[in-house]
C-alpha cells in the first residue's frame, strides 16, 4: 500500500519542531555534547541571553553554554507556544520557555519569550539536517497571582 | 568605463541594511505608513517587544506600533553593532538600539538588544524587496558610571 505522500513544508515545519526540542533537551540536561550536536559551528552563529550582549561566533557562544551549564545545578525547561516558520532552507520559531534553575545558593524562576533561527544544511552521505544558527531570548514579566478586588 | 561587478551576497547584505534602517527611521519618524512600507504584511510576521508577549500576524503587530506611535510625542533612535547574515530569500541582522522615548509625563531611555528577520520578495514589475517578518526586541542592561576605587 503506498504511503500518503507528506508536503514538503509539512515535513520541514515537523523537522524543524524537532531540532528546537533537541535544543531545549541539550538545555535541561547541561548537556554541551548535545549542545554541539544542535548548533551549526559557525562563526557567524548569534546568540542573546536574557540580559546579556550578542554573542556572535561559535566559540563565543559554546563558551557561554559551558558557564551557564558550570554555574547550575539542575535547570527545568518546558516550552510552551511553540510557534514555526518555514522559508526555504531557513526556519525560525518563537516560543515561551519556563525555566527554574537550581544553583548551589538558591533558584530561580524565569518566564523567558525565545526566537531561535535554524537552517537546513546536508552533510554528504547523511539525511539533510536543520541546524540551530541564532538563539535570543528575552525576559518575560512573570505573571502575578491575581489580587482580590 | 565598465562598472566593477558587484557581489549577489554584498548587494544583498546592502539592500538588508537598507531595509534595516528603513524600519528605524519609521520607528523614530513615529510614522505608521513608513512602517506599513517596511513589514509583509501577512497573518505569520511576528514582533516581539521588550517585555511584552510574542504579538502574531500583520494586525496585532500594526496595531502594537500604532499604540507605541500614539504613546510617545517624541523619539530618538541609533542603531550600533549591526551584524547581516543573508542565507537565500532569508536574512536577519542584530543590532544595538539606542532609544529615547519622550512621554507627555517625562522621559525614557533604553538599551534594547534586537533580532531582526527579513525576507526577500518580488512583486511583479517591481525589484525585489526585504521586507521585515520578524522583530524580537529585549532590554539590555544600561552600562553604569565608572565608579571610583
Amino acid at each position: 500500500m503506498p504511503t500518503r505522500p507528506v508536503p514538503q513544508t509539512e515535513n520541514a515545519e515537523e523537522g524543524v519542531r524537532e531540532a528546537n526540542r533537541r535544543f531545549y533537551q541539550a538545555f535541561a540536561a547541561l548537556d554541551i555534547e548535545q549542545m554541539d550536536e544542535v548548533w551549526l559551528h559557525e562563526d557567524w552563529v548569534a546568540c542573546v541571553h536574557p540580559g546579556w550582549d550578542l554573542l556572535l561566533g561559535w566559540e563565543e557562544v559554546r563558551e557561554s553554554w559551558a558557564r551557564i551549564f558550570a554555574s547550575t545545578q539542575r535547570m527545568k525547561v518546558e516550552i510552551s507556544s511553540v510557534w514555526v516558520r518555514v522559508e526555504g532552507e531557513v526556519a525560525w520559531v518563537a516560543c515561551t520557555e519556563h525555566v527554574t534553575s537550581t544553583f548551589e545558593r538558591g533558584f530561580d524562576q524565569a518566564l523567558v519569550q525565545a526566537t531561535n533561527i535554524f537552517v537546513r544544511r546536508t552533510i554528504a552521505g547523511h539525511a539533510s539536517q536543520w541546524q540551530m544558527v541564532a538563539h535570543h531570548a528575552s525576559p518575560l514579566p512573570v505573571a502575578e497571582a491575581p489580587t482580590l478586588q
